[in-house]
């Protein structure tokens, strides 16, 4: 919680990375929609610019700074290959992205990891290799891979290159928006909070950049009232992004450059998801919903701002839904 | 199934009426995004064209006839009121422009209507009356509104300025997409058909346009080969939107204008429905689907073709999905 002035460590990234990353991502991607509701405006009494990455290509941001990572590799990487840990987009952002480059791409999973984000993840072409469900077993499944094979760990989010690639939403928001009081994204491991914050206090340092999380899983919150990244053990809440912790590089940038960290319980983040689905038509994950119910419930007020949110993807389990309609219907 | 050349009887609209409707709703409605996917082209071979009318003001196309035929009421109409019959999208259409336009609106309603349906329609601000389920009652209730207080009928699709009004959703997709060879919209009534027929092929005659419907409801198909209206007896289908019969006034520009009519089995159209929700992100309800359908699954063959596809609306009653969410987590 500091002013957008104090400095950034260097060896860093910063705005001219995010635009040259831009460049470098704009053959490759979709430059989304931002989305605006008069209804929404009118809840809140400001005036909200939804970032639409559910739009996106594997329908999440996370393609952003997967793509950018690989694209910076060499040549003699790019041919010996790649490898992460992830359950969740970024595994099936970097199958992908290396789908597209010819990268070939290991991604380490739990193997309590649902079928369904492993059939994801290797329909993009991807090889799946299964660890223990610790941060343990997973250490040393990612280690022994390199070792082996000398695959390049391209890290879901504590990784400069995935920070700038992930700071591109920010900046095309800005463009499509014009001038923001606020902008305000989610936080998990904090790619994409410290690539928001980078991006928007580069273009305009009076603009707050707030993060928001589940109160369940309220590390990043912890984290810049102690000081040190504070860990998040298996938090319950059904926003899957967010329960990890943060990584050392976004809270590098994070404890220098983002305003607030906002919260959301359970029921106002399935509050506001619902509001999203039924008032702009659109499938958000839950935790884009995450953002949203602070600005959606006055709990931080924006009245007369113009604020962004970055609504961060939209891979839902449609299952419950279609089920209910089959059930009536066929 | 006859020639674009056919004459039009005298008396009816055309794409005069049409472009002439476009001007006077665009202060009032949404220009919505035309949206497109690799996937969906990959599937069918052709270049699929979305005209996304849910993300129109109260979520569906409707509002575009509704309010076409309201701005061309007289003062003393206006002042005495309208009313509709209408359990559907129509009736929060002609609610919505009536409180636009101060002018009072009495929607007849089946008491058997769900009552999230008489809720929305009353939160616009319009009156409902209730009758029961049946035709006879239906039309009974309506001429004593008119009897009693002088209110102008506004049909939800057997009514000229209706059918223009729907009809500009056609003019923008073209405008928005370019040349197109096919354009094909879910048929119910009859007045999105005949309204986009009447753009269509005013604009360009060699384009073919294309009713869709469910195969458990397919009275228009009928209709196009027996040459008079069939009726449709409470059909037993999930697009809620298509089970009433064709109107006269549609049927008479349908019968002249209308290349074909294609169907779609109920479970075709919720696996269209659902490939629409994963693939788009975005929220169609089932009537939607029904035109996708036969694309997706190549049973209509669209290869090599440029393909537009009136997306009608977004109202899905969405409580399976959040009870399911609610239940796994709070």
């Amino acid at each position: 919680m500091t002013t957008g002035a104090a400095p950034i460590p260097p060896g860093t990234v910063g705005l001219e990375d995010i635009r040259a990353a831009s460049g470098r991502l704009a053959p490759w991607i979709h430059r989304t929609p931002v989305m605006t509701s008069r209804t929404l405006d009118g809840r809140c009494g400001g005036s909200v610019f939804l970032k639409c990455e559910n739009f996106q290509k594997i329908g999440a941001f996370k393609i952003r700074g997967a793509m950018n990572a690989l694209l910076l590799l060499g040549e003699a990487e790019r041919a010996r290959g790649v490898v992460t840990h992830s359950s969740g987009n970024h595994a099936q952002a970097l199958a992908q992205a290396g789908k597209w480059l010819g990268v070939p791409v290991t991604v380490v999973m739990p193997r309590t990891a649902p079928a369904i984000k492993r059939a994801a993840t290797e329909g993009y072409g991807a090889s799946v290799v299964s660890c223990e469900p610790t941060l343990a077993s997973r250490e040393a499944t990612v280690a022994d891979l390199i070792d082996r094979h000398g695959y390049t760990l391209i890290h879901p989010f504590d990784n400069w290159d995935v920070i700038a690639g992930q700071g591109t939403a920010a900046l095309e928001l800005v463009e499509q928006s014009g001038p923001l009081d606020v902008v305000i994204c989610p936080v998990g491991g904090g790619g994409l909070l410290a690539g928001t914050a980078l991006a928007v206090k580069g273009l305009s340092p009076s603009t707050s950049v707030v993060g928001a999380e589940p109160k369940a899983a309220d590390d990043a919150l912890r984290s810049l009232i102690s000081g040190r990244i504070e860990p998040s053990f298996d938090p319950k809440t059904v926003a899957d992004g967010l329960r990890t912790s943060l990584g050392e590089r976004p809270f590098s940038i994070i404890r220098e450059r983002v305003d607030a960290i906002i919260t959301a319980t359970e029921p106002e983040i399935l509050g506001a998801m619902r509001f999203v689905w039924e008032r702009f038509k659109m499938i958000i994950e839950p935790s884009c919903a995450v953002p949203v119910a602070p600005v959606l419930d006055r709990q931080y007020p924006v009245e007369g701002l113009r604020v962004g949110i970055i609504i961060t993807g939209g891979n839902v389990d449609l299952e419950p839904m279609f089920q209910a309609l089959a059930a009536k219907w066929l």
